[in-house]
């Protein structure tokens, strides 16, 4: 199964407007994350102690359960605006350490070979997401496959008819812009909703996207 | 108190692409509002007979209980693509039993006498929005004003900071295109969560807004 899991505002963004290296989510699109970073199971996922648990811990545990590879575009790999931003050849801004405990399937124009550090090694794929995605299917087996963004990732997914799930955890804010979860141009289609978790810093709706 | 209710997909539209006289909501656009034509409480409001009673019952409850005076704008009075479209002086195409059932104030470029029907009188504001919700304020006395849509006057009582709570209603489908219910440019504001309620045709999400 192909899911994807994303974080908008309430006027449907993903990120803020005007990213910088200070703030590379855009001007207030840290606030997205804000449900999930606060959490212990969050914090240990990224190597952190502390943290806390409540009803959003929930949907952490859901979303790493069962990943056996990842897809993600060249932006959130190398850091959309961070210093990586043009050096094609960067070990990303995920540390050397990177949370992701599963193969990782970059979409990118720059050919490279195969980046390994502890507990995942990054793939570069330069034909495209269907392929990325199948590659990632290939390293799953049974296990999903999750879509980690960014926007034009997912976007491209949902027009090719690969994604199964999508889980959009709205956080209570208005960005007034920056960029948009959904662009025109998504298929349209009925969807089924499958789960809903209300919590302060956000609300959890898991979408099945029937074929 | 000011309110809005809104029905939207899942990608952020509140009406569907290429409206015409057969789908004035745009193409898809009557799904948004499934979760509630088939209800009985929304068809006793609108002088119908039958329907279903389920979770969905209780939002439309709340969503007249205490409403003093509704603001529209022109094409939510007169009907977007409909028979109306170009005539100042049409009632509408809510029939001569409006399902408001209290003063609504409609926001036009045209200037005209109110026009008295059973149970609505529809008041013809034609300098702004502020003003016609000013007089609907007044109307309403101790009561709710509802802004009842279309995205553009939503949008300017949001920059306006006029709007006290704005509920979501968010139907399970995507549309691909059509009206946004949140262009770019709403003031960035965190927004406080008060109520979500998960039913199979929309999730319902209301939201404080602070001043």
């Amino acid at each position: 199964m192909i899911v994807a899991q994303l974080s908008v505002s309430v006027d449907g963004y993903l990120a803020g407007p005007s990213p910088s290296l200070e703030e590379p989510l855009g001007i207030g699109g840290m606030q997205l994350h804000e449900w999930v970073i606060r959490l212990e199971a969050w914090r240990k996922q990224h190597g952190l102690e502390g943290g806390e648990v409540d009803i959003d811990t929930r949907l952490v545990e859901e979303a790493v359960r069962g990943i056996g590879a990842v897809v993600m575009g060249r932006k959130m790999f190398s850091g959309g605006e961070g210093p990586w931003k043009n050096d094609p050849n960067s070990s990303g801004w995920w540390g050397d350490e990177p949370p992701f405990h599963a193969p990782v399937f970059v979409v990118t124009h720059h050919p490279r070979e195969p980046l390994e550090l502890t507990g995942t090694t990054f793939h570069f794929v330069t034909d495209g997401v269907e392929t990325a995605v199948a590659q990632a299917r290939d390293a799953a087996g049974s296990d999903n496959v999750s879509i980690a963004g960014g926007a034009m990732v997912v976007q491209e997914c949902l027009a090719a008819g690969l994604l199964d799930e999508l889980t959009v955890h709205t956080a209570p804010i208005f960005l007034g812009g920056g960029i948009r979860l959904f662009e025109d141009g998504t298929p349209p289609k009925r969807l089924e909703l499958l789960d809903v978790v209300a919590a302060r810093l956000a609300t959890h709706v898991r979408y099945r996207i029937p074929a």
